[in-house]
C-alpha cells in the first residue's frame, strides 16, 4: 500500500510518501515541503497549501492519507495556524476520496522508535534507517511526515481492518 | 456590496449574506447553517463543510467573505475543530477568488452594538433591528454570521481602502 503522510504546518507543511506492507521495511517514494509566505494573508496561505497538497495527492495516488493530530495545549502562539493547516490537509485527502487517518505525535514516535516520548533526532534517525536512505530527510517536517506514513502502514492497516470488521458486525446486528 | 459572513464551527457553521453600503442599513439576502454529523470522522466532516460553504459562495457570489477569527484561549475542548472549520471557511472564499477578511469577536460586537463586550442576545437583537427582520435569526450562529457581514460592510470597506492605498504607496516608493 502507498501512504501519504502529512505533518501539518502553515509555514512549512511536510509531506512524505512511502510504499510498504505491515512488518516489512517500507520504500521511499518521495518527500516534499509545501511552504507558504508569512507575509501573505491567511486565506491566500491556506489556498496555496490546499493547491500544493491537492497536487501531491493527485500525483501520488496514495491508498491512504495519514495526518498528525494537533493539540490545543502545545505552542499556543502557532497552534491556530497549525490547526487550520491540518484542516486543509484532512480536506485534501477527503476531497480526493482517499481514506484519511489521524495519529497523535506519540503514536507516530512509538511506531518508528518504540518510544512515545522519543525526540525529533531519534525519529529522523529511525526514518532514515527504516527507509534505507543515504542521508536524513531535511527539513524535520519531511522526516515527521515520512514517520506518519510508516506509522500508518504498520498500525493503520490493522486499525482499518478492525474498524471494517466492527462496521460489518454492526450492519449484521439488528438495531 | 454583498458580503458573506461565516461564523466557523464544526458542528454548526453559521453563514449570513447581506447587501449593503457603509453607513446605510443593510439588506438581508439569506442566512444558513451548515451542520456536520458528530458521528462522522473529522475528514468527512470537513469535506461536508467545504462543499456546503463552496456551494453557498458560488450561489451568492459575494464581493467579500468575512470570517470570525478563532482564538486558542477560548473553549480548549472544541477550539481545534473550530480552528479547522475556520481554515475551511477561509479556503472557500479564497478558492472562489473572493477577498477574505477576518474579524475578532470584539470587532464584530463593537460594529453592531457599539460595545466590544456585548453579549450574544444583544448582538442578535441589533442584527434583527439593523436588517429590519420580523424575528431574530436562529440559531445564534446565523445571527453571528450576519453580524460579521454587517461588520465587514461598515468597517471592511474602509480597511480595504486603507490597505489598497498602502499597497499603492509601497509600489510607488523605491525599495
Amino acid at each position: 500500500m502507498r501512504v501519504l503522510g502529512i505533518d501539518p504546518g502553515l509555514t512549512r507543511c511536510g509531506v512524505g510518501v512511502v510504499d510498504g506492507l505491515p512488518g516489512r521495511p517500507g520504500k521511499l517514494v518521495g518527500y516534499f515541503v509545501v511552504r507558504t509566505d508569512t507575509g501573505d494573508d491567511i486565506a491566500q496561505r491556506l489556498l496555496h497549501l490546499d493547491r500544493g497538497l491537492t497536487d501531491l495527492v493527485a500525483e501520488h495516488r496514495p491508498d491512504a492519507v495519514a495526518v498528525e493530530r494537533v493539540f490545543a495545549q502545545h505552542n499556543v502562539r502557532t497552534v491556530m495556524g497549525t490547526a487550520q493547516a491540518s484542516g486543509i490537509a484532512l480536506l485534501a485527502g477527503a476531497r480526493a476520496g482517499v481514506p484519511v487517518q489521524t495519529y497523535t505525535p506519540s503514536e507516530v514516535k512509538a511506531a518508528v522508535t518504540g518510544s512515545g516520548t522519543a525526540g525529533k533526532a531519534q525519529v529522523t534517525s529511525m526514518v532514515t534507517r527504516l527507509l534505507q536512505l543515504d542521508a536524513p530527510p531535511r527539513p524535520a517536517d519531511a522526516a515527521d511526515a515520512l514517520a506518519l506514513a510508516i506509522c500508518h502502514i504498520w498500525r493503520g492497516g490493522t486499525r482499518a481492518k478492525i474498524q471494517a470488521a466492527a462496521l460489518a458486525a454492526a450492519r449484521r446486528s439488528p438495531r
